[in-house]
């Protein structure tokens, strides 16, 4: 047990990144879960931890706290097979972990947010077409590289997978057809196969 | 001379990073300018070198591309005093630059985009009351570091300060206000007088 403790709302996507490494590298961990949709990610005493009042938050032993997914992720994969050493295969990971918050996450992730949060009077749903227009365009560069390649970086699995995977395999929740993308769904598969493989909602 | 070309639209605080590193850095390259604004980038051409058609882009002397700023600014400061080699500080840096990408640059540059670029009967400036409220809150979470700290992570600069320096340092530019936050102000001072420090739309 490495001390770790992890602030979490287990329908997150970004906090199912760090959840589904823990798993796959069999950290043990504390959980915390924080309901975002009743806001105690905004009270005093959670910002004191993060300034920015989000989840996924990672508390070390020693009390210093990490946020954004993509950090922790780093953090927790170095020395692992998750994280290359090779210069250029650590910056290619982290091209697609950005692309992922940049490119992908605000249209993929926010349509299934909308889908499963808003009610259906809820003038969010006007966002939904460019929403989906914008996140096809995203799995469309995904699977331009998928559809030769096993991995998104390397012959094996990175942080890199782990990050796109979390929004793209629940994507048709957000109303995406992913009939079309079929290097895509062949690396859900492979993804889902890796021995300590957890589902979304796994604490 | 490394042999990097770095394809960028210089008015771009994207590409801006890049070119401010390799200036403090002293590293000389060969830029081609991409006009963003005529659909240079979604060119064939160019999409075969980043199907995700976006500047900046950096070319290697191999001829492999590296997309992303944070990506590139990670590949090019390895090695150097802009990224640390403590591991939880380098998680630090990552820390500040997804929060970068993820809660300030679609508000603070875009914010500034709109009011650069946009003619004055869009319907784009209806988003702009929303873009400062967002980015009035990133700004915060800056501040609250930077009213008691010289810089983001470490005593000395790194890829983080250069990363959220470069569309804060032109915020006013979208409209927003910063008397209000002195830590910041302060910290611009501390970049700008960095030996090799070149200004938003230098070459």
């Amino acid at each position: 047990m490495a001390g770790y403790t992890l602030y979490d709302f287990l329908p997150s996507g970004n906090g199912y990144k760090v959840r589904l490494l823990l798993k796959l590298l069999g950290v043990e961990y504390r959980l915390v879960e924080m309901d975002i949709l009743k806001g105690e990610t905004r009270k005093p005493e959670f910002l004191a931890k993060n300034p920015n009042g989000r989840i996924p938050l990672l508390e070390l032993e020693t009390g210093e706290c990490l946020a954004e997914s993509g950090a922790i992720l780093n953090y927790l994969a170095e020395g692992t097979s998750f994280l290359p050493q090779d210069r250029l295969a650590r910056a290619q990971v982290l091209q697609w972990m950005f692309f992922e918050q940049y490119s992908h996450e605000p249209f993929v992730a926010v349509a299934r947010f909308i889908h499963e949060f808003e009610p259906k009077d809820s003038p969010r749903w006007l966002e939904v077409p460019t929403l989906h227009e914008k996140g096809k365009a995203a799995l469309g560069v995904m699977e331009d590289r998928l559809s030769t390649a096993s991995f998104l970086v390397t012959d094996g699995p990175t942080i890199a997978d782990i990050a796109l995977y979390a929004y793209s395999h629940v994507a048709d929740e957000g109303g995406f057809d992913l009939s079309s993308f079929p290097g895509i769904r062949r690396w859900f598969q492979r993804i889902e196969s890796l021995p300590g493989y957890a589902p979304l909602t796994h604490p």
